[in-house]
C-alpha cells in the first residue's frame, strides 16, 4: 500500500491540462451569486419553506436504504441475458453514479450460473479434504473464532468490457454498462493459509478444486500456492456479513484473479495433485488468441482504468472547469500511475491518485481540467507497480481472436462533442 | 495515514498474551476432523443435498439486501427514547456484529432532533452568505462539477457511552448498545475550503453557523478555521449518495468533531464574526465539570477504543485460542497504539493495527489470545499520534460532574466468567 501522489511534483502536463491555477478561475462560474446575505435560516426553493422543514420527519430504522430520489442508482440488468435467468444472471455496477473507490454492497456486480441460493448458515459447511492430513468440516459459527484480516480488493469478471472487446462500432452505453463488471470493497475473512496449515497439506497437494453450494456446483481449480499467498475465506464485506449474491455465508477470495475463480457459497476445497479441468475453466473462462490457440488458466486480471466522470451518456454543462475522475486497478499489484489524455492520446498528464493506494484494489484518480468547449477525446492509461501498462484497443485486439472478450483491459476512450455530449469511442 | 504495525517488533507482552507460537496450537480445536477425503462435491448437513444445491436460486436485483438469516443484525433502537420519536430519534451501530473498520451505510448510527426529512434534491440548496464577498446558492446537481475528495472518517455522538458514564453499576448491554453511537465510513465531498474561497470570506468572518433543513433547524456554530482545514461538504458515503438519515442530499463533515456539529441536510452556512450560541450548543452538547462549571465548544472527540470481540452478551465456547479484536479512534489524529490487558489492567500487550491507519478514522486492532478458562477482565487502551491516551473510568469521572455523559472516552472493560459469559464491567 502506498500513499497518494497529490503532493509530489509531476511532469508530462498536456496542452489543455494545467495542474495549477485553474481551479480558482474555473470555480467562479459554478455557483450562483445571491443578492445579499440573509438571516441565519436560508430558505430553499422559490415557494417558501419546504415541507420537510415544518413537520417532523421519519423515525429511525433498523437498517437504512437509499433515498427514493436515488432509486435509479441501481445495478444494470442487461436485457441480453434476462431470458436466461435464473440459469445465468448478470448485473453491473453503475460506476458513473458512484464516487470514491468503494462499491456499496447493494451495488456490487453479480454473475451467477444458477441464480442466488438462499443458504441457511446452520446447514452449510466448508469441507477441506483430499490430500491433507486432517480433513476439516468448518461451519460458519465456528469460523467466527478464527483470526480475521480485512483488505480492500476489487473483483472483476473475466468478461468485463465484452461490448467493447467484440463490437465493430463503439456501443453507446454508460461506463457501468460497458465496464461495470468490476467492483471494489473491503473484505474480512480468515487467511486461507491458516485453514490449510490446520488441515496439513500433503506434499503432493499442489492444486485445490473449489466448489460452490449453488445449483451450478460451480467449480474451479486453484493453485495451492495462491491459497497460501493472499487468499481469504471471506465472511464479511464492507463490515457486514456477505450478501447472498456475494457468496453468503462464505466465499473464496483470490485477490486480483478473475471473478469466477472467487467461488461463492464455498462448500468444498478438495486438495489434489492437478487441476481437474471443470466446465467453468475449459469453456467460457478461457481466452481465444489471434493464432487460433486457447489460453487456459489466465488467472490475474490485467492493469486497467477508466474515466467515470465524465463518461458515456453524460453531458457537460458548459465549458470551463471540470474534474476528470476515474478508477484504476491491477490484479498484479498496486496502481503506480494513471495518465490522462484530453486529445485522443497525443499528449498525457499524470492524475492524482487518492490514498490509500492498496494492492489489487480500486484506486480513484483525479485531474482538474479546463474544457474549451470544443470536441475532444478523453482517455486514461494505468500503470501498476510491476511495470505493466494498459494497452490500446488496437494492441489488445491484435493479441486475441476477434471473438474473444475475456481479459479485455484496453484503454477506454470517451468522445466529448462540442455540445458536451459524452459517448463511448474506439481510439 | 500510517501503515499497520504487524511487522514491527513489539514489547510489553503480558503474562497470558503471547504474540508467537500460539496460533497453531490453538487452532487445532476449532475445526472438526472428517473421517476421510470425499468426492469433489462435499454435501452440507446430514440429510443429503441441500435444496439450494438442486434448484436454481433467485435472479439478479438492482439493489441488494442482506441475507434474511442476518435480519437481527440491525441498528439498536433504544426503548428509552422510543416514545419521543419523531421529535428525537436515536439508533446505534451493532459494533459486535461487524468486522473490519467500515460501517455499512444501512447500519450507521443515527441521532435526529426532528426525524429524517425526505428532501427532494431538486428543491434543496446550500446558501453560503453573511460576511462573504460573493454569496453563493449551491444546488446538488451543480455541485457534481466541483472537485471531490474521499476520506475515511468516524462520526461519534458527543453522548456515546452515556450508559457507562452515569450508571452506578455496569449496565449489562452489548458493545453496540453501550458504545455504538460511533460509526466509520468513507466520505466523498467537496473540500469546504474550495467553496469558501469561491465565496470569499471577509476578514471579520471567523465563525460560521451551519443550519440543517430539517424541522429542528438544527444549528451549530463552527470556527471558519476548521472549515478551511479539513471540513467537507459531504455528498457521498461509502461510494454512493448519502442516505437520508445521514443528511441527503448534503451534510457538513467536520472530521473528528462531535457528531452533532456535522450538520445534516445542510442548507445554510452563515459566515459571522462570532458564535451565536444556538440551542444545540448551550444545552445538551456541553460538558458538566466536577467543579460545577460547564464546558462549551468542546469540539474534538477524545482518543478511545473498545474490544468488540469478545464483548458483552457473547459467550466464549471453550478455552484455548481466541482472537481479541476491536476498534480505536481519535478526533485529534491517527491511532498510534492500542494496548490490551487480559488481567484487569495489571499488564498490557500491544495489539496489531490493521492498515490503512488513517487520521480521525476507525482503526481495527487485533491480538491473539490463549484463554485458560478462568475468569478474566479484558480492557483496551488507545493512544493517538498527538500523545493522548485513553483514561480509566475513575480518571474520567473525577474530571466531570456525576451527571455528565458527553465526551465519555474511558477504558471499556469486559468481564469474562469462568463459563465464558462476557459482561460489561467497571474497572
Amino acid at each position: 500500500m502506498k500513499h497518494g501522489t497529490s503532493k509530489q511534483e509531476r511532469h508530462g502536463t498536456g496542452p489543455r491540462l494545467d495542474r495549477r491555477g485553474l481551479l480558482r478561475a474555473g470555480m467562479a462560474t459554478a455557483g450562483t451569486a445571491l443578492l445579499a446575505g440573509g438571516p441565519h435560516r436560508a430558505v430553499p426553493g422559490e415557494t417558501g419553506i419546504a415541507d420537510w422543514a415544518t413537520v417532523p420527519g421519519a423515525a429511525v430504522r433498523g437498517y437504512g436504504t437509499p433515498s427514493p430520489f436515488e432509486s435509479e442508482v441501481a445495478r444494470g440488468l442487461l436485457q441480453r441475458w434476462k431470458n436466461l435467468a435464473p440459469a445465468f444472471g448478470l448485473s453491473v455496477t453503475p460506476l458513473e453514479r458512484l464516487r470514491g473507490a468503494t462499491t456499496p454492497n447493494g451495488l456490487h456486480y453479480e454473475v451467477h450460473h444458477a441464480g442466488v441460493p438462499a443458504i441457511d448458515p446452520h446447514a452449510h459447511a466448508l469441507m477441506i479434504h483430499g490430500r491433507v492430513r486432517t480433513p476439516l468440516r468448518l461451519e460458519p459459527a465456528a469460523l467466527e473464532r478464527y483470526p480475521m484480516v480485512t483488505r480492500a480488493h476489487f473483483l472483476e469478471c473475466a468478461g468485463n468490457g465484452f461490448f467493447n472487446a467484440t463490437a465493430a462500432e463503439p456501443p453507446p452505453h454508460s461506463a457501468g454498462m460497458l465496464q461495470g463488471l468490476v467492483s471494489g470493497t473491503r473484505w474480512t475473512g480468515i487467511p486461507m493459509r491458516v485453514l490449510l496449515e490446520e488441515a496439513g497439506i500433503e506434499p503432493a497437494g499442489t492444486w485445490a478444486v473449489a466448489v460452490g453450494a449453488d445449483a451450478a456446483s460451480l467449480a474451479r481449480s486453484v493453485p495451492v500456492e495462491k491459497l497460501m499467498d493472499d487468499a481469504l475465506l471471506a465472511l464479511y464485506q464492507n463490515g457486514e456479513r456477505l450478501r447472498p449474491e456475494q457468496g453468503y455465508p462464505m466465499r473464496l477470495l483470490l485477490p486480483g484473479w478473475e471473478g469466477n475463480m472467487n467461488v461463492k457459497w464455498l462448500t468444498s476445497l478438495w486438495i489434489t495433485d492437478q487441476p481437474v479441468h471443470t466446465k467453468h475453466e475449459v469453456g467460457e473462462y478461457t481466452d481465444y488468441l489471434a493464432d487460433g490457440k486457447v489460453l487456459q488458466f489466465s488467472f490475474p486480471m490485467g492493469v486497467k482504468s477508466l474515466i467515470t466522470h465524465p463518461s458515456g451518456g453524460m453531458r457537460l454543462e458548459g465549458s470551463g472547469y471540470h474534474e476528470i475522475s476515474g478508477l484504476a486497478w491491477s490484479g498484479l499489484g498496486a496502481v503506480a500511475r494513471v495518465e490522462v489524455s484530453v486529445d485522443g492520446g497525443a499528449t498525457w498528464a499524470d492524475a492524482d491518485l487518492e490514498a490509500p493506494v492498496e494492492a489489487k484494489a480500486l484506486t480513484r484518480f483525479r485531474l482538474p481540467w479546463q474544457w474549451d468547449g470544443e470536441a475532444v477525446t478523453l482517455m486514461s492509461r494505468a500503470h501498476d507497480d510491476k511495470g505493466h501498462v494498459q494497452p490500446t484497443r488496437a494492441v489488445w485486439k491484435a493479441r486475441y481472436h476477434p471473438t474473444n472478450y475475456n481479459h479485455y483491459n484496453a484503454i477506454q476512450a470517451w468522445h466529448v462533442a462540442a455540445g458536451g455530449e459524452v459517448r463511448n469511442a474506439f481510439a
